[in-house]
């Protein structure tokens, strides 16, 4: 049960946005240190694309230990960049180790995730083989979450980011649903190629973890007047959180690209000849 | 602003005090991690002296991570002994590194503190000065808990802990107070020699850390009625523990030997000439 | 490329065999610092049967960084026992985490590996779906070795280990054949079950790796005059090491039991239907 | 005993520099593992000013692994920088951690060493007692570097380096001969304050650890005729090296700045009233 943040638009320090704002997403993990909420202390990592280099893949920066004290974190955190990811990850069970820190990336593609498939040790072995098995190799870590990736990817990702997303979470809920696991998928799920921003906010229970997607810098500027830089971020820049600050519909997807957001209502699809649902 | 307990009597596995009973240490930063008090998740350490070897010396083991998710103290636990100590630490500052971590050892004795010294940057100096030049050398971290360690020793540890402990704190009120601090030093700290454990709680404003001393096994087992391997403790076992679970005098300290427990009040001893009080 | 150590005999100080002799496995990973050999710095384990614990699964502390300067390892090392497993990593591109340090662990067996299944990544899906699926959701890193260990369980390993390894062997080799790779096995392998330690050692291409099987004590007191602890050691004691300092048949396994170690000739056994051969 | 890099110049990605060159810094640890020579594998940084940012102060990246393996290291070096300081380390006794890592950093000045005071415990507290009081907090971690570093600020560095660098030699070699060391120094340095690099190399033995200045960066394309980014550089472009690849004079130093470098013969100033002479 992790958070994330996810921010597109004008190019600032990362530190401006991870470290900077009353709540931050470090802020939400000091703040948890003192005892408001759960603490996200098994390991955290960053994504972003570098401005001003050919790489057209994102670098990441991730580790082991708690974000809150993690001085490479505040170093790198000088970064100038118009597209990052932020993560920090509280294990449900699988190891604390570097490959099992989000976000997860394949070429210039990164996904993270907040939320659990519910008895992951049950299905890990049907879900891994339905991976496109080209790409199998490629999986590093034990996490529900980089499966989850990889199916994306196998399901047509980089084609159809929306449809292969709801692929797989028609196919993780078929799965899990033969294994006897009733809601087996809660997930807000962000993914970007450097361009555009998908997020995806998804319960097979109904009950769905909030996601909040700013459709309008406007609403960042009156939630935080006293954040400078917000001041100086064109409109179209956009901060998507898996927090509980927005009202959005429980099961829906929204993105984020030059020229603004839109939200869209999320459905699985699932495989054919299967009468599950969510 | 840590927490440690401190073992003594019957051998025993550490993960039986460690891990097992429903307030153990760890279940103490897992509770921290539903959010009921402070994350305690900026290293750790265990030190215990080996049963079956000839070595005098205790063994140390210390990590930088959160001790709730480090696999290799759940290894380690698996270790019988009949005297030893379990730190978790929440750094007020200094770096989080192996060397900040405690218990912190000197040939056969063994220190751990929660607490801090206010405003520690304007007395580091003359505080390290006052070391034994001997000794000074072996400081190796940057916390105010191991210059406090290093000041005992220097005022004369092992032939009289108290009174070490004493002008240790005597000295670190009078160097403050010349800074400008008023009321610098809270503390509970637990020292061994391998055969007694002394503990001590005091704080210059008067209002102290808890420390609680089981002067009676019959007291913890009272308490956790549960715990089944209480029941096999010899009535010497005692178990002190640096948290707000009693109600002695807010400036005490206990010793835990062979034959039983005893509690004394505590005074800081001042440097001659001086005016200072705590 | 690894290096391993097992021990197997009267109950000593790890410290004894990892750290004190002169060609101890510590020191050789400080020889080459010094230039005469390949560097094992990619992470480290040890692994034993807790002496005087009901405990029948063994303990095992692994890291990722070098053994020659982790202070835990030394600390650890101060553990008596008679039975353990050493060993040192140079990783051949998997990642450096902890769950791909050997020893790996399941239940009261240890396994620990030095070679490589070559071009891994072409079969890694087809032998992980070779595993149990009741096993498969246990694997947690991304190495060869873990992979060999699992189907090696999946293959009879509790009830015939000689058995077991041969068509864990068997099996790697067809599999990896018919992806093109024509050498695909060098191994040094060891496992134990608490009780016996079973040594491997075998190469697709009838170039192995060294393996020595001390068959008597007397020869490691002949190796080691210098090493005082050796003269105190029963004459069942063996110590075995993937190391070239013997001069065994290419092929070949041995066992070290309880009143004596025994040598024989390895061959892998191959799925049937299949014309693979070593 | 460590090794380190220096550029300044046309910024370039740091991966550029650290990784593309046959003879990178990282190769010369990959090739330390195969066996040509000592291995540094006791931690590593990297500090650069990073572009485009309004902040003057260096950021820094270390960690304690070996360099060869750190994933973070390598995604990090996708930024650009037009002047960056390298470093690997193989500790001579202190501990391995975070805080004993080069660079070290103080404001907008870093500083990174090769080599060592001999028997540095034995002066480790006179050192640091002339530190200026007011820097002295600062220190966190254990070494000799970080020591000569805080005597460097103490006695002039922003205002005159090399007189500073020559004083903190003096002080240096003056104390340890008053504690029976004879030729205690050894050092290749390089401080910067963002603008200017300065490199130092001398020994008390008078036989100095090599240090390379390229004067011209047409003797780097004629040395790497094969590394296409050096054809892209300015010709004031610099690499500083503490390597065996020039034959410059046993005890000098060097700046590069805009407009080119220059090199001057070192001489240690010691402290009045001392007839110490290195």
């Amino acid at each position: 049960m992790c958070r994330w943040i996810a921010y597109s638009g004008t190019p600032v320090l990362l530190s401006q946005v991870l470290f900077q704002p009353e709540h931050s997403l470090i802020d939400q993990s000091l703040h948890s240190r003192m005892g408001v909420e759960t603490t996200n202390g098994d390991g955290f990592g960053i994504g972003w694309y570098p401005e001003d280099t050919e790489m057209a893949d994102p670098a990441v920066l991730r580790d082991v230990g708690p974000a809150w004290n993690d001085r490479n974190l505040q170093e790198v955190a000088h970064t100038r960049s118009g597209l990052f990811f932020g993560h920090i990850r509280a294990s449900t069970g699988s190891a604390v180790q570097h490959s099992n820190c989000h976000p997860f990336r394949s070429g210039r593609w990164m996904w993270m995730h907040n939320g659990m498939i519910s008895e992951f040790r049950r299905v890990r072995r049907d879900l891994a083989l339905a991976v496109d098995p080209a790409l199998y190799a490629d999986i590093e870590g034990s996490t529900d979450s980089e499966v989850m990736f990889f199916l994306a990817l196998t399901f047509g990702l980089p084609e159809d980011p929306p449809g292969a997303v709801a692929r797989m979470a028609g196919f993780v809920e078929t799965t899990a649903q033969s294994h006897g696991t009733r809601h087996p998928l809660q997930m807000t799920v962000a993914v970007t190629d450097g361009e555009r921003v998908w997020a995806f906010r998804y319960s097979s229970e109904g009950r769905s973890r909030s996601l909040y997607v700013s459709t309008k810098v406007d609403a960042l500027r009156a939630l935080h007047p006293d954040v400078s830089f917000l001041r100086e971020l064109s409109d179209e820049t956009r901060l998507v959180v898996s927090e509980p600050l927005g009202d959005l519909p429980g099961r829906s997807y929204g993105v984020v690209q030059p020229g603004g957001g839109v939200l869209h209502r999320f459905r699985p699809e699932y495989p054919e000849g299967t009468g599950a649902r969510g």
